[in-house]
């Protein structure tokens, strides 16, 4: 009834169409989907009209070819590239994740250029952009023609992201505040729309899963997957897609410069935890892969062990400003506590969320996209799952001096000591 | 996931709970109902996120207790009044509805009291304020004292509504631009919410049911009388409610002064339209049933035709500031201009919308809430259902000089004309 006492044309009628055709669990047509997405970026359309159509795409869900719509209307919001050589990663967001900082430098050393456009931490999930922020001398900010001259010449260059698909992080920012964060469409084209808009010819996703990660069953995993691989491939861009899990954090370190401190000891060749290890190699294999190689994984082995990998690491983090030993003189905490084990046993974990919140009470992250972060701060875990503790072993290792005591609190809490050896887990889960 | 992220205890927590219990199918508690009527009439619940709420309750429903809760907690956020011993009616809405200015007069004076607070039209709904207004010298604006006083002495008292349930006409509006109007558990916790507050112990719903009202069907039409007696009685007021007819306008006069002067022609005993006069009777006699009266139909006949119906009105229109031979000066329009029968037939009808719509054009209503009305202005009806015409006669009559062109392609747009005689419907489809 209401929408017809409204005049024709405007933006605001697409947003009201919308609506009808959407609570009564029918299809938007692509010219709709447009005409919102550019009514709420350039503001006609007001938030009450928005998110009262995501409350309807959350109940009613979208078809695949509404979703690509919502998609490619979201990427081209605002400035887009395009590195069509290029290969590029996503992860849907966990703790400890520093596998752009390992395995994009182990695939530029395989000779695949890395073009990447990143973000910032928000929350318990860390941004790789503030991991590179904290070394020395490291500039996140170039220009359009030095970050393509650095593309060619190093093979490898990350710069924050500017104003990509602007729409998306309006919509993103209305989402949050009105329960439709976990919708599977909305997700999807959220993160392909970002992704899309930064032009890498080749994607891998790598998508999170169990208790520590937006998606908790293999199910929500695999589907967001198909849907993320799918959206990538109808936009002309060759993607594939890993699910790994995020029950417990990733490696040992959770924190920015301690997280860059570990990608060198493992490019160096240095011990690191396997799930680590074995999915900073997975990811760079599966990324030559879409780039068609052959043999990726004697290529990975090859560039980690010839030092190739590392020495990519090196002349990246120059090429952006860092000192020539930078990567030996990465800040550190000048507080540091340790964590004891309340009890013996086996560790059979983690809490992936409650190491991530402990490293932002310390201040790692940003509770509040205006919060300044400590690049020293954060959590190293002394134990690994499967670990034997006895009572007063050392478990973890607090950097910083923010809230210490809340963090160590949210440590205890996150540990998990069982009296039997835990059943290993494989870090990679599945993969398309 | 977004919930936890928020402190507790806020009026934004209480919505976004409610959120995310709506949009997975639970249950509101009242608690959180309460909290979310009250933060969104304060202004600290955003709009974005009442819309929200809006649309997964338009989705997923409410159950019975959740609507109750959703009524009283928008009655009781404004201005209540109490008047157990009076009686009072709602029209859901239609054309040329002029119900309240005929029973209410002949209910007042077979000594049931009427104490009504009403509202202006807007669109092609009519309002009982401004065909009041229409009369020469009425005022629709009292101290409640001198409201409470002309109640007890002529038992018959319509004032305009202050802030009535100011929650419901905030959500209202928010619900008039998302989308989210036509909802069964939302427009009967709106109506019962209004008129809760307004006091009234007895109260009878006309559900109108047709083309030209909100409810189409007859099924629409039930649940909705079945809901708002039940919401009113538990709220401690005795209801009931007759389904009527709305398809073709009620009577032959649209428009604010004309409807006054119709209904003066039925209350003296000239004759009216049958549906006209069919529902009136029926209204009144439901009204009286209401207050325990035995045989409520002979006291109806009896008001009517001893006079003391029109009497009552006289009397009423005289304490409200009405001159004494106001309801025979009521203003007329200088421009008056026939519709003429395109062909020869039976008159099926005429489309209530369009005919709502003509009087609009001409003046009678309001497009937005801040138009000014010509109170002479509408549309006459010159035949009814089932009378025959000639190509040539006149079927209706337009008073008003605004958009008079317009109105006359709408009057033809509505009259339909059949070869066969239509089939006669009854005013009153049924009740309850």
């Amino acid at each position: 009834m209401a929408i017809e006492e409204f005049g024709e044309g405007s933006a605001v009628n697409f947003v009201l169409e919308a609506i009808e055709t959407k609570k009564r669990g029918g299809e938007l047509a692509e010219g709709v989907i447009r005409g919102v997405v550019a009514g709420y970026t350039e503001g006609s359309v007001p938030d009450y009209q928005m998110s009262a159509l995501l409350m309807a795409i959350f109940l009613q869900g979208m078809t695949y070819g509404e979703t690509l719509a919502l998609t490619r209307a979201m990427a081209g919001s605002g400035e887009t590239y395009s590195f069509p050589d290029c290969v590029d990663k996503h992860s849907t967001g966990g703790v400890g994740d520093k596998i752009s900082l390992t395995a994009l430098p182990i695939v530029a050393a395989c000779g695949a250029p890395v073009a990447k456009l990143s973000g910032r931490g928000l929350g318990t999930t860390g941004g790789t952009i503030d991991k590179l922020e904290s070394i020395p001398g490291f500039s996140v900010d170039l220009s359009e023609e030095r970050f393509r001259r650095q593309v060619e010449e190093v093979g490898l260059a990350i710069v924050e992201a500017g104003d990509l698909a602007p729409a998306d992080k309006a919509i993103y920012a209305l989402r949050d505040t009105t329960g439709t964060v976990d919708s599977l469409p909305l997700i999807g084209s959220s993160i392909v729309s970002k992704k899309a808009a930064t032009g890498a010819g080749h994607l891998l996703y790598d998508v999170k899963q169990g208790s520590g990660a937006f998606m908790k069953t293999p199910e929500e995993a695999r589907e967001l997957s198909g849907l993320l691989v799918r959206l990538s491939e109808s936009l002309g861009i060759r993607a594939s897609a890993v699910i790994t899990g995020m029950d417990t954090p990733l490696g040992s370190a959770v924190g920015n410069a301690l997280e860059v401190r570990e990608s060198v000891r493992l490019l160096r060749g240095d011990a690191v935890p396997r799930d680590l290890a074995d999915e900073a190699r997975t990811v760079a294999a599966k990324l030559l892969e879409l780039k068609g190689e052959k043999d990726p994984e004697r290529s990975v082995e090859a560039a980690l062990s010839s030092g190739a990998a590392y020495e990519k690491l090196e002349r990246f983090v120059r090429a952006q400003g860092g000192a020539a030993n930078a990567l030996d003189n990465l800040p550190t905490s000048g507080t540091v506590r340790e964590v004891r084990a309340p009890r013996d046993g086996h560790i059979a974990g983690f809490a992936a969320l409650d190491v991530g919140r402990a490293a932002l009470a310390l201040g790692a992250g940003r509770e509040k996209k205006t919060d300044k972060i400590d690049p020293a701060a954060g959590v190293e875990l002394l134990a690994k799952t499967g670990d034997r503790v006895q009572k007063g072993d050392p478990v973890a290792r607090l950097h910083g001096d923010r809230q210490a005591e809340r963090a160590e609190g949210l440590i205890l809490q996150a540990l998990r000591i069982q009296d039997e050896p835990p059943q290993p887990a494989p870090a990679i889960l599945d993969g398309l």
